[in-house]
């Protein structure tokens, strides 16, 4: 009998049947003899209802008061949840995340969990009781209600499991899992049966956006099982964990992310001179523009050329920036393309196979698709092409990587 | 420049605009100089809401997760009166009941307040602050939410201007005042500049529901001065006070109360025994009837008739409880009326007057009323008559005892 935190999002608890349906499934857990705390969202649309009743007072109100007014939002579904679970004959009871107690950091509405005071949960647990937690909340050293900024109740779950050394921390959404890739692009696109930390932050980071990338890194750092699940359907999800050494064999590729909100922009006849890097990227930082990709040619005749990529909505500003920064540095010319996909290849494997970009770089060139920019990193591979060969890229490098087919360790 | 505790219930704060007009009156007060601590009620509405949602998960819901529930009325808004007084540039600073630390006992629903933790807000009223405080709320000494029931902030109110030993509390209502008598029935009902505790109750509890009888109690005994005004005019409202032993003249009567809500129900033909009282009244009690008035008339022949008032809605329930009495105790018959009413005269300057029962039984015989019980105390009169003299009872009442006319202190 394994001890679950379990995180239900707001489309879970989007009303009172869903609360219900969501009692059915933790009862049944409890039934199983499974001990069991549950962390919720509030019911979704709640937050964007008291964020309006907010902003028809001010346009930025405070975020100490803002943090009051939203933590109600989970606050209610704890209470409604423990109700349905009573009802069901299971024994539950509610926290808020001051009386657990979640102690975290000042920083109102992105608040960071400081410590976990576990001693109230585990006597209900003993009791035999279903600890209801709710999400996204914490107080700070001086009792002032704090939240977690988006994403906060994955990372409210984690954490909980990470305090309580829980079996398995599992995340239930509207999916039912983590997929080799999108499956609106590639119809033969398969549920992952695990993957690893490394691999899902990759993914995350790259576009799918099952899991928010925090909660995985925390979990990852806290060495908490993390399984991604659906609310709706049965099934034993995807378990994101450490990597399998044992495993007979990793495969080369686990998923490909891909990316269409970005835009390149390249300043080339920059002086090739020390520091020409940090004054070219300095001033998009100071923008409050945050930049992805970033490569660098190597220079030829004491000239080099910068290229990086931007959120596609800071692609206007960004130029803006670069134009005055080239006139400073007497470079040549500052040029752009909005109209740009970013593709990626993730797996631990690729670690310990030689040629894997070859094979995608391969693969893409069959398709007479043009590579624009390549980054890699230990487990990944990015490259940046024209937009409109993406769906084609990526159904490429899917069959290339035979990510439609069960991965050997998983027929064993 | 004063200390003061403000009260605004939910219909004061129903909508934002409502909450910003709130904020402006409030803001007015700390621009005067003064000291302010406010006390909010849930949004008019939303604690029905957060009622029907319980509701529609299971009937009678666990009392620990209602008080769960419904407090986040009153924190949402605390946060949203603190944004509208920071926009006003008047710093203020949100608390729930858990925050401030309003501790109370464990009768979740309806628990009473135990012990205010003052510490927080006198920091905060030292630093120049608006304090807000969501009214109706508290916690145990183990940290569970609790609820003070119907009429509950009015009772936070109070209890935080006692633990601040406030100058005033004052309590904003839809009425401007405290009224000699209902001004729906009588015209020339005049506001009182000022009524005593003992009166309030007595007029409270026969009918007049500005304020909950439970926080004028509370009042009474921490000696914290009470005022009863308008959110949405101006005007002085209505003190209520301690007995001005200074005062010029003592109105005789300071106001008439009534009530339509009542039944009432004789046994005749009782044997005159000692213990026949109880044995009449205790299984009406155990039924979980509440009683009001009490009338036995000297007995006659050993035999003796027993008359009480019950709410209307109890009246079936008790015929038939008194019935099966009847039959028991071997008395004559049990006979009953529901189209009956109370009025009530309330003055404490009737104690030291003769002669102000007859003039009311005067007041009412000019006007061919009769008078079907009568039940007295230290400062009030109440007379059951038939319903449909009740407005003609009350009109003659109050020009006889002058309530139209102003009182002689307040003209000196």
């Amino acid at each position: 009998m394994a001890l679950l935190v379990q995180k239900f999002g707001g489309t879970s608890v989007g009303t009172t049947e869903r609360i219900e349906a969501v009692a059915d499934k933790v009862a049944r857990f409890r039934e199983d003899g499974h001990d069991v705390v549950v962390v919720v969202s509030a019911m979704s649309g709640e937050t964007n209802r008291l964020i309006g009743l907010a902003n028809s007072i001010m346009d930025e109100p405070t975020p100490r008061e803002m943090d009051v007014l939203v933590s109600t939002g989970e606050q209610v579904t704890i209470a409604l949840l423990s109700m349905a679970l009573q009802k069901r004959g299971c024994d539950a009871r509610s926290y808020t995340g001051s009386q657990v107690r979640i102690v975290t950091d000042s920083t109102h509405t992105k608040a960071r969990i400081k410590q976990i005071d576990e001693q109230h949960m585990r006597e209900d647990l003993n009791a035999g009781r279903v600890v209801v937690v709710a999400g996204f909340q914490g107080i700070d050293e001086r009792g002032n209600i704090t939240t977690l900024g988006r994403g906060g109740s994955d990372t409210t779950a984690v954490a909980l499991a990470a305090a309580l050394r829980a079996d398995e921390c599992q995340i239930y959404t509207d999916v039912d899992g983590v997929y080799t890739t999108d499956p609106r692009v590639v119809d033969s696109a398969r549920r992952l049966d695990r993957i690893t930390f490394e691999e899902m932050i990759e993914m995350a980071s790259l576009g799918s956006k099952v899991l928010q990338i925090r909660s995985v890194e925390f979990a990852g750092k806290y060495n908490v099982p993390l399984r991604v699940l659906s609310s709706f359907q049965d099934g034993e999800g995807t378990l994101i964990t450490f990597e399998d050494e044992d495993a007979m064999e990793q495969p080369v590729v686990s998923g490909i992310a891909f990316n269409r909100d970005e835009a390149k922009l390249t300043i080339s006849g920059v002086p090739d001179t020390p520091g020409s890097a940090l004054r070219i990227l300095k001033p998009v930082s100071d923008a409050n523009i945050e930049v992805d990709m970033i490569v660098q040619n190597v220079g030829e005749d004491n000239q080099t050329a910068f290229t990086f990529t931007v959120h596609r909505n800071d692609f206007r500003r960004a130029q803006e920036v670069l134009n005055a920064v080239a006139q400073e540095l007497g470079a040549r010319e500052v040029t752009g393309d909005s109209k740009i996909a970013k593709v990626s290849i993730v797996g631990v494997g690729m670690r310990s196979h030689a040629g894997v970009a070859t094979r995608m770089f391969e693969a893409l060139s069959n398709e007479g698709i043009n590579i624009q920019m390549i980054s890699t990193s230990e487990i990944k591979i990015s490259v940046v092409i024209d937009e409109k060969y993406l769906e084609l890229a990526v159904r490429a490098l899917h069959s290339e990587f035979e990510l439609d087919k069960p991965a050997l360790k998983e027929e064993s």
